[in-house]
């Protein structure tokens, strides 16, 4: 019987690293030993208020990806390698990335630490509660959930009407069971009977504001002009109402400190922050991005699904917000995403088929434009597959440099840093022109003027459409005068209309808008499109069930 | 205008305490370098399989209470202050205590570190999230009820009844409108409708394992034991035929750590773990009170509430499990509680009263005896108060004395080890006489008889009633075989009868059990007498809304 080789699991090569004491790592950030604290040996929190003041903030290099398939396109891959092949070149990195959160590594999609010879280590941790922030947001909103239905419990003061309370609990789990739920059951003792339901703690406001605050007074000042419902009346109630937020800001003064960790060849990585990036803005918290700006000359971080998505948002509300715009835009994609993007099922993606790549092509075409859009010229980064002819890459290679877009190929998983090192030298090369920054939107327009910019510019539509429940919600909020904020638009990330099922490039469709939720607190209004989901679901057999852990404590089954 | 001195408040105290660097803590401790994980400067995680072997394990010290009062007795507080007692003493000494719930942190009890000059370090990072280990038990849990809800939705192969799924949801939160829910609402796509209901973390059961496992092996084994509900034909269903018990497991294995942390003279404490005592056993883990015995030659522990719950299931369950049996047990006492069970509401405390507290004084009797019961002669802690007249303290202390009772006047809230030094002379000397321990039921008799024995010995019940409820739920775990497990009674912590409002030292009462539910991860049958809450409340107004931080991230109106 002869052995078949079998390549080695992300796990089993984050296993045999080796890694540098948290201690090495912040000294080569430049991070006084006053400013970290150790979680473990090779995690550490930093405390920013210890932290020297550099003369000028680094540059910032936002990786994004074409519109995401069941095929993977290895974004958070590619910003690893490229931060590894930045510090390779002899450039002072820091990557900043987004903390993974535990619904999606127990349900489907693994963990979101890179992969291969392109992670963040240590790889098992940081997808397994990492220091604890994403669950004191879970307490700090549902501690408000709480104080909420105690409210109501206790005599109700500030006449909150329970039907419309639009504060929901949250668990880090994908749950659908809870999605729709009814509480306070019971009788009298048990608390006021209500609809309720669950969201992921992703999904929170509180994450929102916890990756867009500057600093703790910033973050108690959004938690408190959360709107949690509203009363009888129809007035707004806030969390300043009910005198939470010194509560809530306390719960989450640890989780605040930006957490350090290191990639496989020992770059500095913040990882901080998680918001999604289809039903908020898909960031990593603003703390970590100036934190590392503080420190080093480039930042490359990423932000959620495609460009339509987490790069607009990116730059609409992250960027805006902080003050800052980035200095060069990657866009990763691969030769089997595209072929998916242009008609091939996922069983058939290891056979060559240049036909579809080219059919699959304007959706990278559209995601380019997109950046195109805020004066910022991409760079594509051509993430090589094993499976991936040498025609295939040509095609995209070639058709890149037909059209005057900067392509690099990379292949970080095989081969860490080295696989980016051609990367590298384009976004260094980027980074040395001016650039010619510009938002697409003025906050100051109306809503439907802000919402249709985004439609039509980014996502290609031809006409936005506004249910009564959404037409409603706008009249609320331009009686508020909420109406002067950023829109966060949650749509499906698998296409660019709201319809999950028209992949490529669509054109001329409509995108409806169901309902406008202002989020006061994270500071933008979110417009729900499509059928997005608040809470997912774990599949028929959840990547929990391959997990285990041996007598020693080392992990078994995490991808 | 006079200024009015105002006392400093726990948390003011503790900000003011000069800890030492958690390296320094482990070394005194004769924790070697390599099995100390440190979580911030002053905190850490043990690895055991790190540490050395000694010869002999140290002797254990058992701290308990007469029933508890709003009055407050300073359990925790006397525990902690013995601790450096005996450390002023020359011992080599641990204090091993439990985790702090957040839920009673934000409603109405505060933290649960000590207070005055007996506390443990850092106070308030202890009382909020500490190094995780609630949340990982939270995120356990509850990723096992989204695996139940998910099979059942997935086609339900294993035929489990939707009305008899026995594991509830949990949050670490005071939350009543949580007690009693339906989920799954909202068509196909939303799960199955099912009636639930989330209890408060640390009664978990996966908290109840926690606790008392071994090693990670045991907690494995433990966990896949777990009963989740019944099939249709009414069989059990476990976690093992879910296959769910490597995920909850790994989930754990951070978690499971013991926590290292000082108190404010420097001596070690392991905090780790902390399930309710009228729900579940109160204990902290096995596992850091055998790291404690393997490091130290005295190790003080705690036990929840009086010794009819805490000390009770610590002699019956958790003593038994681990092999050993306390060397000495002290009851804390005070002049107010006592007045308290004799009769006097709370806003009168501070007048003298030594009738009502010779009224009171059967209660401290009744837990003397509990404890002689066991075949231990117990201390009897008097906690000095600052309203205690000289003659009410008298009274407490002519009693034991006429009664051959060691006793000893703690002050460790004002004056730390130094207000403990006679306790802990007395303690050293209980640990000098021989022993002559003994559990009081044999786990191979019959559950009526070994319920009979903790309802007459220990609370002086003459009788057991059982509704049809708990006879049939005796009839179903006679019939699996789960019938020789140790008992744990579930019952009100106010009174040794399941009446709370039945004070003092009631006698001939009956015991009424209205449920029988089998832990078999936990090892144990909780039998419910009364209306004992596995979800409480928050109070009119809350702690939380008392609370703060500042710019800089200190703490405020923690308790």
């Amino acid at each position: 019987m002869t052995e078949k080789i079998v390549p080695l699991t992300d796990l089993q090569i984050a296993s045999k690293a080796k890694m540098l004491p948290i201690w090495e790592i912040a000294k080569n950030a430049g991070i006084p030993e006053e400013a970290i604290e150790p979680y473990g040996r090779f995690k550490g929190k930093i405390d920013v208020t210890k932290l020297p003041k550099k003369a000028t903030n680094g540059k910032v290099v936002l990786v994004t990806a074409i519109s995401p398939t069941p095929a993977g396109e290895g974004k958070s891959t590619v910003t690893v390698g490229l931060s590894d092949a930045l510090t390779r070149l002899g450039e002072k990195t820091i990557v900043a990335l987004r903390e993974p959160s535990l619904g999606p590594v127990m349900g489907m999609k693994g963990g979101a630490t890179g992969g291969g010879y392109a992670q963040v280590l240590p790889m098992e941790e940081i997808n397994l509660h990492f220091n604890g922030d994403i669950h004191a947001i879970t307490t700090a909103n549902n501690a408000l959930s709480a104080l909420i239905d105690n409210h109501l419990h206790r005599g109700n003061d500030l006449k909150i009407d329970p039907r419309r309370i639009t504060w929901k609990r949250v668990l880090d789990m994908n749950d659908r069971a809870l999605r729709n739920i009814t509480i306070g059951l019971g009788g009298p003792a048990q608390g006021v009977p209500r609809e309720d339901g669950f969201d992921i703690t992703v999904a929170s406001e509180i994450m929102a504001i916890f990756c867009l605050a500057t600093d703790l007074d910033d973050l108690k000042e959004r938690i408190a002009r959360i709107v949690v419902g509203y009363t009888y009346d129809k007035e707004a109630i806030t969390v300043r109402d009910l005198g939470a937020q010194g509560a809530l800001t306390l719960l989450l003064k640890e989780a605040f400190k930006p957490n350090l960790v290191q990639t496989m060849e020992g770059t500095p990585a913040l990882i901080h922050g998680g918001p999604f990036a289809n039903i908020a803005h898909g960031c990593n918290s603003l703390i970590a991005t100036n934190t590392a700006r503080s420190l080093a000359d480039i930042v490359v971080t990423e932000a959620g699904f495609g460009s339509d998505l987490g790069a607009e948002k990116f730059m609409n509300i992250k960027a805006r917000h902080g003050g800052f715009s980035p200095d060069a835009v990657v866009i990763v994609t691969t030769v089997r995403a595209l072929k998916m993007n242009g008609g091939i099922l996922k069983e058939n993606l290891s056979e060559e088929n240049t036909e579809a790549l080219v059919l699959g092509l304007p959706n990278l075409e559209r995601h380019i434009h997109i950046i195109k859009e805020f004066g910022i010229e991409p760079i594509v980064a051509l993430n090589r597959f094993v499976t991936d002819s040498q025609a295939e890459l040509d095609v995209i290679l070639t058709w890149c440099k037909e059209n005057n877009i900067a392509v690099a190929l990379t292949n970080v998983w095989e081969e860490g840093g080295q696989g980016g090192i051609a990367l590298g030298k384009e976004v260094i090369s980027q980074l040395n022109r001016t650039k010619n920054f510009a938002h697409l939107y003025n906050v100051n327009d109306t809503v439907e003027n802000k919402v249709k910019t985004i439609a039509e510019r980014v996502y290609g539509a031809n006409e936005v459409i506004y249910t009564d429940k959404a037409l409603k919600d706008l009249a609320e909020i331009n009686r508020y005068g909420w109406d002067v904020l950023p829109i966060c638009i949650a749509k499906t990330q698998y296409s660019f209309s709201d319809d999950p099922k028209l992949l490529g490039s669509p054109k001329g469709f409509p995108i409806t808008v169901r309902e406008i939720i202002p989020k006061l607190g994270a500071g933008f209004l979110v417009c729900l499109t499509g059928d997005i989901m608040t809470m997912p679901g774990l599949p028929k057999h959840p990547a929990a069930l391959n997990m285990d852990v041996d007598k020693d404590g080392n992990a078994m089954g995490l991808i």
